[in-house]
């Protein structure tokens, strides 16, 4: 039997805040990646400058290209976010806003994954909707489903540690991180 | 028969770039706007950090307070915004995302008007869809229509004076704000 | 102290299902309704064909000149939906979509107020987002929040007699309609 | 050189008018097709009942299980769709709705490609951005762009004849087609 290929994938995440929820979501994926997966996070979406043409003309931010280069680079992108009134943290935006103006812009044809978490009740479903609609304008191969949208995530992980304690939510994670790694080995 | 109070709005653009058609659009308002209201500007989105709750922890950034207050005192915000990869850019959603996590947040109740411009074919539709989901975690008070779409913007606006060339979008703009004074007079 | 003037709100179920639970929490909503206010289910959506231009120009179908005018009629609207496929159900839309064409559409200025419940973990938020976005072009003045979103829903009413059995439900319910109807009152 | 494996293509129209400008797209589709691609239509969506789960559980109407066996059969699926009211037609919404509840559900991983047209400005773009939140729940492999979206279609086609009058709307459809079919061959 042929092994399979190793599979590189990449983590932005969407909030700045120390003690993200989200962060220790993406800190703890490395641990539940299948085998022959491996999972590196990207630099913070807190480096970028506010996106502004005027910027843009005068040279990409240092961040935006070194960025790119580690998504091109890598097998797929695992987007890990809160949500902000109903829609995306402007911070996630604001780097896939530059990312997104590079000349071979780093999200073609690249399949990505999305998670969410929310201390509330929605699990951050209501931004992985409007991030979806933006990975169609970039030409993403976005990933459909099983889909991670935790609800009362302050719950399932220890905010000390980022522990994910929740047994249920390490199992779905695992699961959806296997069914992504067979969508990019297509 | 009685005269009708004077209405003051203020503006809020969701684009940096110095030549942007958007802020254009904001600069010709007053012009357009029925007697008895004043439009007066916003500062800019871009004098924003970027949006994390450790740094909120510490205090609001005096742009987020001060643009608070100014949106408050007035009758009504007009939000003239770009669309970046099919949604709101990031610059305008931190904005709104700073500005929705202060105490007596400044949306609740306010009655807010879209518009937004494109030099492509879709005027920026897609990103007033996600904004009006935002402005209901806000609670603002959202006019629905006439709207103000504007596609193939830069055949409408002269990009060196910024002034509106196109009677008929003249015309619409100032039917859409005759239109929101009375909704907001209500 | 002046009394409040009575209100009347008529329900739109978006389910065709005899044990819906969508039409179970609709069944509910008179008893739950602050006092004052009366709440009356409307017709059946399955009564309406499907959209065709080509039927409404022999004639709108008697259900929609009947429904329309007990919109009309009423102080307010509640809808009351599943979701199917991350969206407003087919059934619901469809009955919208005749309405919407009438003369004097019944949505326009129409204070409506919005209700979603499923099985899964979701409780429907996916079809209120569309669904404001279609009640922005027919021009309904929607309520903002607080919403009823109702994940779980086979856990918290009976199934054989449609009783919400609990509490906590119950209760949201009861705030958001007394919330509605102050913002009815205006 | 070896030859490239024929494909065929299904097509769902949104709407159930005769003289449907999107039916004439769905018409015109076959001959804008590149070698090797054949296009034919799927019954109307108009030959579907309103869904009603206690139907289902009576048994599917035959004209979902027709339509869901000539979807599972072709190469990719295309949706020629007005927008009604912001969002999808109710009509074909509420064939998605049935076609979902199939055991083997036809859209899982099916290529799926969207073209709208409307009347007015916006060509549709809020019935496709809806429909591809439906897409994601049924996990089909929609196709991202370029995007047909049609503007004032009226002046494009020839409502006698439902010929593309418009030779640059032709063109954007071949090169459509194009790309699905390369696309669908991965």
């Amino acid at each position: 039997m042929a092994e399979e290929k190793p599979l590189r994938f990449v983590v932005m995440v969407g909030s700045l805040r120390k003690g993200s929820y989200n962060a220790a979501i993406a800190r703890a994926l490395p641990a539940l990646a299948p085998e022959g997966v491996s999972i590196v996070p990207l630099a913070s979406v807190g480096e970028f400058p506010l996106y502004n043409m005027d910027i843009q003309n005068q040279g990409f931010p240092p961040v935006a290209t070194a960025m790119a280069d580690a998504i091109r680079a890598a097998d797929g992108l695992i987007i890990v976010t809160p949500e902000y009134n109903y829609s995306m943290p402007g911070v996630l935006k604001n780097a896939i806003d530059w990312l997104s103006r590079l000349p071979q812009q780093p999200f073609a044809g690249k399949p990505v994954l999305i998670q969410s978490a929310s201390q509330g009740g929605s699990g951050g479903v209501r931004a992985q909707l409007h991030l979806r609609h933006s990975l169609v304008f970039v030409e993403a191969r976005a990933f459909n489903r099983p889909e991670i949208i935790i609800p009362m995530v302050q719950t399932k992980i220890n905010a000390a540690t980022g522990e994910i304690t929740d047994p249920a939510t390490r199992g779905l994670i695992a699961d959806q991180l296997k069914a992504f790694a067979a969508f990019v080995r297509g």
